[in-house]
């Protein structure tokens, strides 16, 4: 299954694509910052980041979208932009006939980190080991997009194959994660 | 000068076409209400949005759109499907290179009734007389966006041509609606 995962904002809009097996080991398609400033008229900023989402949309083809579920509780300086941004890359998805999914902060936290409190930090890190990278993609837009696609997936995929007695998601992950580790990186740091 | 206005919202979207001359004469073109039903996803609706808003832009061709400037201090219900329907909207216009122009409540009020704190019915009033109608077009929506067009118009106009000494737009729309009234209503009721 891909996805494509926005985390959006009108300075710095992450998008980032994966691709999730049956199994839940996911691998890294895609990522990127679409970038508007803020001299730019809105309506020219908007034009910018639909029209890249559209692209990007067309280029990697994705089964689903992730976007962040926005409330107006949250940061009131930059959350209409957030809305904006959110309303082009889901109308450009609608368009293609695309599954999208809404998913809080929290509920990103708590598929990937087992936590839903988790801090960004917790959450990045989690990011790079699912997707056996050496660090996590910068900026944290960037990042959080992708965990938006991961959430989604395993949520699209737990919702099929959840079995009594099973892992949650985020213990699957981390158990990954550390086998990985254990494959890779844990011989390459003990190798002379 | 064609000017689409736009009072953006999920449930209710007013957008209403109107040509202003430079003598600030108005003449309805086109008013309607795009509407999409709660229970659709969100995507879908803001995807009717969107392409009922372009269809409008394609058909009619407006030099300009006007739509309202939302804050995120307006009533918090509401306000995250005003701002992603405000997005979809943005988008198709600058997609199209047309000038949009911001306007808050106040400032239509204020250009059309001479006072930024007019009620809702005194500004859909002012917008029958200014575009000679027998009554304000319903609903309120509908009402806002021709609102919204004829501000946008009577400012950029005004930002042209203003002189001391002359009358305000809205003194003007004052004084063309008695006109307008003497002309015709008034005749007619007191024809036999």
């Amino acid at each position: 299954m891909r996805v494509l995962g926005i985390d959006p904002g009108l300075t710095r809009c992450g998008v980032g694509v994966v691709d999730v097996t049956p199994d839940r080991r996911a691998t890294l398609v895609f990522v990127d910052v679409i970038r508007t400033g803020a001299g730019e008229a809105l309506e020219k900023r908007l034009l910018t980041i639909g029209n890249q989402i559209a692209s990007m949309l067309d280029e990697w083809h994705p089964d689903a979208v992730a976007i962040e579920r926005v409330f107006a509780q949250q940061n009131l300086r930059t959350v209409m932009g957030v809305a904006q941004a959110s309303g082009v890359a889901l109308h450009a998805s609608a368009a293609r006939g695309l599954d999208v999914g809404f998913h809080t902060p929290t509920e990103v936290k708590a598929a990937l980190t087992g936590y839903g409190g988790a801090e960004k930090k917790q959450l990045a890190t989690m990011v790079a080991k699912v997707l056996r990278l050496a660090e996590a993609p910068k900026p944290a837009d960037a990042s959080d997009a992708l965990a938006l696609a991961i959430c989604h997936a395993w949520k699209r995929g737990a919702s099929v194959a959840t079995d009594r007695g099973t892992l949650t998601p985020a213990q699957q992950a981390w158990h990954a994660a550390e086998r990985s580790a254990a494959r890779s990186g844990a011989h390459r740091r003990l190798a002379p």
